[in-house]
This record gives structure tokens, C-alpha cells and sequence, in this order.
């Protein structure tokens, strides 16, 4: 009844009644989140540590607003601030957190199974809040959310992912979760920026947008870091935005139900024009909405709804 | 009976109704604020994001003591952290946090008008925690709350405003505010840092002290920022002193029960001497007691006291 | 019955019935944190200020979470957000603080006797978090709880500090606090390593550490300042691991009883080899949890333990 996994550290390997349960609770936490008062106190007493190794606004207040709304406590810990600049191991920084006796952990970090490492040193719950170019699980799970919520299922609905696939973890974590939801996957950027190793991944790559986005349900653009320019990746920003940048004219090529979603910050006028993220068919901001509940239903289910 | 505004975002235009109501409302926070336990219901449940895009210890701290002690859930956000370092726009940046359902935005930007945008982006309610050389409106009330405990009353007060008038915020909100409560508002300082356009602002301007403070009930000096020296504004700090810099001297050119104040923080020995700061007729310490309890004020009226 | 100073500054003076008090205090709070739930309500309503002129992760952490346990409401404040940066005064900083209404102020400075400065401007009360070379009371309280759960007492026992003493506060609250609960404690490091008045500090100095650690109960090992070598304190990190650094052929001289202490973070590899630090007669992660403990029961008993 309850969840199987003990942490979440990525989707690959996580399982359809896992990510179906995760759902599930986030939709009832959706409907807190529309209340006066949207405070529940199901992790009332539990201490949550925000481990952010890499800067993050929008993560780190996210996971904050969702360990508050559901009475825990919450500390956070940015890289600044850490001992990391005494030059303690990162296994002894979560051990001395650990023996504060806190309950979870989230983490972020520029390395990818930093939160697997964790695992192994502390008894407290991960929450992987996006390990290098690993994975970024809760990114995943709420752009599904955002689409079941548009749709009603996940099963055969087609979504695509546009930009730069080689270095996404939000990419990474949606292509395993909507494969194991039943979702069809298409990976579209230039071939610079699309995986060396293809069959590692279950979803089908091309650097052809038109014949990606056909029939498509969902395109997602990615955000485009403007440093990979300057490491040869891209010829320039004019090229890219020419080829994949979405505006209105590529708009036209998708069926009229189709929703457009980006897991922000956007560059506007870039990987998405600004008329086309601001339109009636953009989910954007329906995304932040759910990013919230979805951190409440997985910080629920790992740290405390057992107790309930 | 409620108040009229929906947003804090100045004082100019602000009625006499809506000041008085938040005066009388802060007489009560201060009355809490004297109690062993300082925690209060009104706000339990809601959100308040603190977004401060430039540095400051005692608005922030005031700020935040102010929404725990109405037990409202404060999420602090300051530039260095923020989405800025990675371009996204100040409306996409309060778009999302809007999407994660808050109630309330303290904001406080270097550029004047950031606020009045901000409530164009979204439905939260907006404080203006000081914006470019624009208002400081929080710190107006409070300084007017101070006036009023310390006088009982506001209407026919002269209040004599002395230094950098010009890039002054809390100057203008002042000024604005006392204005309109029926008090009688003089600015005086070296021409160079008067407005150029003093039509623009009710009330009288001079550069003669001495005459200026004649009759006074409130002299309050300004936070003389020592880089205006740099840009020739003033000839030097000696020289600023002798003429501005209010010390025992100067205090015996004002009436008997005039009392001193300062918005902090104080540059001691420049534009406010030592003892002066210090002494008896100093309410400078009062002015960050009712800042606490003006913020509680404004937060309890604008996001929940309708419902109570 | 109840404690009998106000003010946490050093252990220096204080009483074996108040630091016995303290540490029985704690060993409840220790009860407390192996709780499911582990808030309890005596510090509801009261504010305490964490202000912290030094970077520091775990004791702000190891703060923030005893007042969150406590219930109380903590702010934060550190270096580069301060005021200082606007040429405000320590004293004004505090003075305004305190004008906000708050209870109690966590203090961490390089410079020694800040703490004590701030009595003399607050009625607050004040809690020592580290004054540059003076003093580290709760450190020493922790260490002393830590011997105390292991062996059921304190006197007659003996301690070894190794390292560094003449830049330790950590050792100095040791030395005064261990001393004055009857324990017998040598300080052992090289020589220009040892305070240059050792007739200051109530212990026995060496640089011979076979022979200090001889019949020892406990022995803590100091962090070791990288810059010390720098600054020609000690030829070589090699040469100081040789004759200081402990590992298990050092710790095959103590009695077989004997534990291994360290107030971290540690330098692995140089004052202490990895596998004593994590051996099983190290109680370093104790040390952590007794932590959170022993400054619940100060603040508790500082702050509001007088009302139950």
C-alpha cells in the first residue's frame, strides 16, 4: 500500500505504482495548496536538512515551502556557508549532520551519486534535488503530474524534448519516468547535444524538430546554458534559436491540444520565444504549482505518511 | 472599517483613514511585543516571500520578526541566491514564486517602480520594502508611529528632515505621510543634496539649519551615504559637519521637548553626534521597536486581518 | 535550585553545580532527540538571534536546530549580511537588535570578550558561540557531557588534549570547565604550539605526548589550522603527524577504556588518522548529537526554564 522506495535518488528503476502513488498524494496536496490556510502536519517535529551544493532559487525555495507547509523543520545549508571550505569530506559533513538526528536530507550537488554516496553514510532519508547530469527526480515527477493533470493519463501520450540533451538531468529523469508511465519519448537537438550513447537511454533521438514534434501531446524545451557556445557545442545562438528555438510559426506544427513546458528558468527568446511561454497553451507556471505538491507528496511518503 | 489599500507600495496618496488605522493597529502589535510570549494567530497557514535584491540587515530582520510573530511562514530570498545570476527576468522570477502559491511579497530593489510591477505579475499582496530613491514606506510609519506615542497626537507637529534629502526614500515617505496626518514638514540640507524640482514634494526646503529647526518638535537626521563626497556632492565631511552634523550644540537651538530621531544606521559623528544619539531626547531606539510592531501592522491589515 | 548565571560567556568561573545542572539538563534533551518527535514547547514565543561574525556550519546548524527543538523562533545573521558593511558599530548593531524585542543573542566573533561587550549593551541574554581565542563554552560542555554519558562520571578521570592548545577555545573551555569538575587534564602539543604562560591555565603542559597520554580516560585531538605551518609554527604537516598525529599505533599506548574525542571538522589523515576516527572507541559522532543537546539545555536554562 504504502511506497516501496526507501530514498529518491532518480526515476530510472523507480516503479509505475511508485510514481502512480507519488502522483496521487501530490494531486491532494494540490488541493491544500488552493486553501486559506495550506499548512498540514503530517511531518510535525521532523528535521529536514537542505543540503545545496549549486546555487538554486527556485529548487531550494520550493523544497522549503514544501517542508513547511507540511510542519516540518526545516535548515538549510548552502555551499558558502559550508565546511567544505575547511576542507571536510562530504561523508563526514552528513555524518555530523546525521548526529544532530535529523530525518531527511535533500541535496543537490554538481557531482552525479552524491545522493547514492549519501545513502551509504546516514540512516535519514535522500531526496535527490538534481545530482550533476544524473537525474533531478522531483523535476520529473512534476512535469508528469503537469501532464496528467492537462490530460487526465500519461499512457500513450507522446511528449518531446527540445535542446540540450546531452547535459539534462530534468531530460534524464522525465525519459525514465514517462517510459515507465507508457509515455512515447522523443529526444530532439542538435547532434552536439544529444547523447554519444543513445540506446542507454528508452527513447528515440533526432536532430529533426519538424518530424519530432508530429502527433506530438507535449514538447518540453530545455533550458539552453549559454556556456556550451563558448565550448564549440552550438555555432551560435541565432543557428540554435533558428533551428529549435520554439515561437509561434513551430507552434503551428503541433496538433491544437498539444501544451508547451519548460522547467525554467527560461531564456526567453531563445530556446522559447516569449509569446509562445506566455501563450494559453504554455503549462509553465502550472509546472511551479506542482513542483510544490509533488516535493509535499514525496517528502510525505518517505519521511512520514507511514506514521499516519 | 478595513483598510482601502490593497498594496504598500508608498505613502503618497495614502489616506489619513488608512494611516491613522495602521498606526492604531501597530499600538496594539507594540503591546504584544511587550508581552513574554511575542507570538500571535493572524497569519498561521500564509506565505510571505522576502525578496531583497539589495543588502540589509535591520529592514530584513524587522521584517521577519514581524511575520513569525504572527505566526505567518517567511521565505527569504536575497539577490546573491537569486534566479538573477542566471538571467531570468524580474517577472519571471515573481511569476514562479507566485506559482507556488504564497500570499504576500516584501520586496525591497534598487530601481524605483519595482513594487508597482510587481503587482502586475501577480495577485500576492505587495509591501514596498524600499524601492530605488523612491519610498520606504514602512519606515515612514514607524518613524510617524514614534512621533505619536511620543507626542500623542501628529496634527500640527513640525518635523525638520536634515541631509541628504535628494537620495533620501525615507525623506520622501515622510514626507509624503506626515503631510497628509496634518503635520507641518521641512527638508534642509546643502543645496547640492535638496531636490531640484521642490514643487514635486509638499513640503518647504532650505539649506539654513539654524533657521530651519526653530520651533521644531521632531529634528530627524539622514543616513549621510559617504559616497556622495566622492561624487563632489558635498566639499567634505568636515565641512558637512560643522554645518549639518547635529550635535549638543545644535540640540540647544531646538525647543525643550524636541526629540531627535534617525532611520539607522547611524553614522556616528557625522550627520548625528555621539551623546546626541545617545541622550534622553533620542526616541532612535524607540523608532526600531515600532518597526517591528508597524511591520506586524501592515502584514496583519493587507494579508489576513479581514478574516478575522 | 535553578541556574545561577545569566549569561553563557566562558567556563571560566562557572560552578560545578551549574555546569553539573547543565549536563543533566542535556541528558534529557538527549531523550528528547531520540523521539519520533522531537519539539517540546518552553521556548514557544521568544526570539533568539544567531549572530554569527565567523562562518561556522555545524555550531549555527547545531544552534538553529536546539531552538527549533525548543520551540523558539531563531533569526539568522551573518557577516557579509550585516550591517558591518555600513560602517555600523557592534554596539549600535546589538543595541538595535535588541530593539526588536528579543530574548537571547547566540554570539560567534573573532574577536575575544565580544560576548561579555554585549552584556554591557543588551538586556538579552547572551550565549558564547566562540570568541576568537578566548573561549568556546558550549564546545566544552559537550565534550564534558560526552565523557560523562560514557563514564558515568567526571572526576578523577583523565584528558589529553593534543594540538594546537595556544589557538584552541576549544581547549581553554576544556581546560576550565574539566578542571573545575575534578578531572585531571594535560595539554600536549609541540612547543610553540603550548600558551607561552602555561601558569595561566589550570593544567599540566608537555610536548611529550607517549608520556601525557599514560593512564588516560580520554583523548582529544585538536584541529590542526593548516596556516599555522605558514607561519613557521611547525616545520612540516609531516613531521607534525610523526610525533602528534594520532593513529593506531599511538593508540595501542592509552588503556584499553580509553576513548578518542574530536571537535571537528576534522583534518583526516593529520591530527587524526582515518581509522581511529572511526573506530569503535571514538565517540566523535557523540559528541555531535550530545551537541544539539547541551545547547537546548543552555538556552533552556537561560532563556525560559524558569517558567516551568
Amino acid at each position: 500500500m504504502g511506497i516501496s522506495i526507501q530514498h529518491l535518488l532518480g526515476l530510472e528503476g523507480v516503479s509505475r505504482d511508485d510514481i502512480t502513488l507519488i502522483l496521487d498524494t501530490a494531486n491532494s496536496f494540490h488541493e491544500v495548496l488552493q486553501r486559506e490556510i495550506k499548512v498540514v502536519p503530517p511531518l510535525r517535529g521532523k528535521t529536514v536538512v537542505n543540503l545545496f551544493y549549486e546555487n538554486s532559487t527556485r529548487t531550494r525555495i520550493s523544497f522549503e515551502l514544501a517542508e513547511k507547509r507540511l510542519s516540518a523543520n526545516p535548515v538549510s545549508f548552502s555551499t558558502s556557508a559550508s565546511s567544505v571550505s575547511k576542507g571536510e569530506s562530504l561523508r563526514d559533513t552528513i555524518r555530523n549532520i546525521e548526529a544532530m538526528k535529523i530525518d531527511m536530507v535533500v541535496v543537490r550537488h554538481s557531482s552525479p551519486g552524491v545522493p547514492l554516496f549519501l545513502t551509504h553514510c546516514t540512516n535519514a532519508v535522500v531526496i535527490n534535488a538534481g545530482d550533476g547530469l544524473h537525474e533531478h527526480p522531483t523535476q520529473g515527477l512534476l512535469d508528469m503530474m503537469t501532464i496528467r493533470r492537462t490530460f487526465g493519463k500519461l499512457d500513450g501520450l507522446k511528449a518531446v524534448l527540445v535542446g540540450d540533451v546531452l547535459h539534462s538531468r530534468v531530460a534524464r529523469s522525465n525519459i525514465w519516468g514517462m517510459k515507465t508511465m507508457g509515455m512515447e519519448v522523443v529526444a530532439c537537438g542538435p547532434p552536439t547535444l544529444l547523447p554519444q550513447h543513445p540506446d542507454q537511454l528508452p527513447c528515440r533521438f533526432t536532430d529533426n524538430l519538424h518530424e519530432a514534434v508530429e502527433g506530438a501531446d507535449v514538447v518540453m524545451l530545455l533550458r539552453l546554458q549559454l556556456e556550451r557556445m563558448d565550448k564549440g557545442l552550438i555555432p551560435s545562438i541565432r543557428e540554435y534559436r533558428e533551428r529549435y528555438g520554439f515561437d509561434m510559426d513551430k507552434l503551428a506544427w503541433l496538433p491544437q491540444h498539444a501544451v508547451i513546458m519548460h522547467p525554467g528558468p527560461i531564456n526567453r527568446g531563445i530556446e522559447l520565444a516569449s509569446d509562445v511561454a506566455d501563450c494559453g497553451r504554455s503549462v509553465i507556471l502550472d509546472q511551479v504549482t506542482n513542483g510544490v505538491a509533488v516535493r509535499m507528496a514525496v517528502l510525505y511518503l518517505l519521511g512520514g505518511g507511514e506514521n499516519d
